[in-house]
């Protein structure tokens, strides 16, 4: 009784450092979870926020009020400056730091402009909350501009949106905002109409969706058509500024911009001093230790892992969940003098929404698309969704939006843009 | 066919401009409402967005949807800079102006510190969403950085709100805030314990809910006092700054403070360059116009209405509705060249909630509390939320939150304090 428990601290309550939280629930041990945020975030329908179909409460979930009744937890609302592996410590940016036996990291991912960071201000990208409120903003903003313009041209530019990059994200960020233009604004304006709104669906490479099998690709191309998006493929975007971008040669006039492309790994993987991939991910080792400090563990995002096979385990929830209840074991396993075993990603499937009814899923070669497939992504977020309240919330707001089109959560924050503040500033 | 309507401005989206707004629907007139949110808010349930209760969408609905349907109304998200009344016009702060027939002035209130703008950033008030976020903002880090904290003597001082004014919106919180310390957050601090949190409510005058009749204002108080709250009656403040209160010249420490004691004219009256009352509202003429200015009409917070009893009609929610209504009416039959009416206010009594389960209700002398009075409360703002998911929604949530003790909103927007950010700033 009189010994002190093993101490681990947890940096992230993302899917990889909740999990494996969870999973240590029973093990002697006394852990320290940190985040800068109160809240666990089901990211996979952060799109919805963004898109006002959502409120932000209805995905996310205090991450004191999931652990309340895990006794050997602590959790900290704190931002982490910089870590400190030979004297195993965190330093906190309040001058504040902790001690660990063991250390997860699994402080994830944000959105990376490729060395342009200057286009941040015009590519606002989707991580946080935050970041999905300020890309509502922007998104209802344009309509209210493109009302309040009398020359056609400036019109048009407000009604034009670009999305870059093909993955899921940008596919479902796409669809959603097609629908809204066509169908949830219809009537309201008066100077315009929303449904002649341009959405353009920007991939640098040959085909949106490159995660999946070419005839999935395919189908979501013909789907999203099907919406009013205009999917544009081998369109590398070369620069982004106020009033559009410019890919292949051309400038495109387009007020609104969103970043789906690209994400880099939480800078905080620097401060460990050790091997990081392009994307600035730490390379570990197959426990998902880091190579030379087995005291601390990577998980999730930020954590480059290869299968045996050769291939990259993909930066997806299921991956950060399967990671975070791998740590947990090895963990678990140390402490009871077990050798942990390898981490072995379990692959079941991929999955990705369009819009209204449609759906491209892909589980180990058995493809389904459209209707179906829509009913089958629903059903598997709805069931993921942390919290018994939210899965309520978020059913009837959808049960509400597919009879009526509406959506529930189209409120812009803040006050209008005031005159002097048009363009990228006044969603600040 | 070849005239041009008759063309009405309203500046405000509130209870009356929008009552206003829609008794005008069969009105051969043109309006343009001008409003600097895109919503109508739901006011007399912000209190439940401030302590996450509820979302913001939940309270809230785009005044664009509300009037789709309504052809001779457009929308414009814009701030009104001043009006020119002998050019009848209003000035844009875009540069544009428009013209007006007929103007509505209903931009409403604002909180005021009578004559102690500093305490603005010390004690946030209750107005619009943003101010509901920011206050749900400062009173959950509260607990936060309590919990961070390892002298007790600042422990405590994190643990002590003050509610300042003893008015239906300062009971609400007070109330409310002391559920949420003593159930909603149970076991999920390590460090703290949130039932031991002080939450005071001062009132200057001799006791709370003055409004009331003296046996509801007795009710009411012991009824807060069986919920947690500490009512302190005959409490005028004298200071307030970031560690807490002066009242009776007693220093109070208290890191979390709450003004709910004032409110002030929207100050767009003063450009109209006519007599206003000690609040800055417009003294208007019996039909609700501008004394000198027939073509201009206030209604809602911003008019000074005295009823043929002397007594003043009081801003609250059915007043606005019935000044807005009273407006229509007043524009319909100038335009038929009938004589319009005096407005007459109908009280149909005063109701307030003060926590679970516990309201006093007031209906010309019949007098209600507790538990009736509560579910008397629940049903009447139910009923007048406007949009049929808005109140699925919050029935949702209510009936989740009456079960569970559970909050469902209980995010965090914005990251941790930063160390540098602590007090006032640290809300920004």
């Amino acid at each position: 009784m009189a010994t002190t428990p093993h101490r681990i601290v947890i940096v992230g309550g993302g899917f990889a450092g909740l999990w494996a939280t969870r999973a240590l629930r029973n093990a002697p041990v006394s852990i320290l979870l940190i985040d800068r945020a109160n809240h666990h975030l089901f990211q996979p329908l952060l799109y919805q926020v963004a898109t006002a179909g959502l409120s932000a409460p209805d995905i996310a979930a205090p991450l004191r009020h999931i652990l309340r009744r895990q006794d050997n937890v602590e959790v900290r609302l704190a931002h982490v400056q910089h870590i400190e592996p030979e004297a195993r410590r965190v330093v906190l940016d309040d001058g504040c730091d902790v001690a660990y036996d063991t250390l997860l990291l699994a402080s994830g991912a944000t959105h990376a402009y490729f060395g342009h960071d200057d286009w941040a201000p015009f590519a606002p990208g989707l991580k946080t909350l935050e970041d999905a409120l300020l890309l509502r903003r922007r998104l209802l903003l344009a309509f209210e501009h493109a009302e309040a313009q009398s020359d056609p041209a400036a019109q048009q530019a407000w009604l034009s949106f670009a999305i870059v990059g093909g993955g899921p994200t940008g596919v479902e960020l796409a669809g959603t905002l097609a629908e809204i233009a066509r169908h949830t604004l219809k009537r309201e304006f008066r100077n315009i109409d929303p449904a002649t709104a341009r959405v353009r669906l920007l991939e640098a490479g040959p085909r949106i969706l490159s995660a999946f099998p070419e005839s999935l690709s395919r189908k979501a191309h013909r789907q999203l058509e099907r919406l009013g998006v205009e999917v544009v493929a081998g369109a590398p975007v070369e620069a982004i500024d106020a009033q559009g971008y410019r890919s292949n040669g051309t400038f495109v006039p387009a007020r609104t911009v969103v970043w789906a492309a690209g994400v880099a790994a939480s800078p905080l993987a620097r401060s460990l001093g050790v091997e990081l991939d392009r994307a600035g991910r730490v390379r570990v080792a197959p426990d998902l230790s880091v190579p030379g400090h087995p005291d601390i563990l990577v998980a999730g995002d930020l954590a480059a892992v290869t299968q045996a096979d050769g291939k990259p385990v993909p930066g997806v929830a299921p991956a950060a969940k399967q990671m975070g209840t791998h740590v947990a074991r090895t963990i678990r396993d140390r402490l009871a003098g077990r050798a942990p075993p390898a981490f072995r990603y379990r692959d079941y499937g991929n999955l990705a929404t369009i819009g209204r009814m449609a759906a491209v899923v892909d589980v180990h070669g058995f493809a389904l698309s459209g209707l179906f497939a829509w009913w089958f992504w629903l059903t598997a977020h709805i069931f993921f969704l942390i919290g018994f309240r939210n899965r309520l919330a978020v059913l009837l707001n959808w049960a509400v939006a597919y009879w009526s089109y509406q959506r529930a959560a189209r409120i812009i924050f803040g006050r209008a843009p005031r005159a002097e503040a048009r363009g990228p500033s006044e969603a600040g």
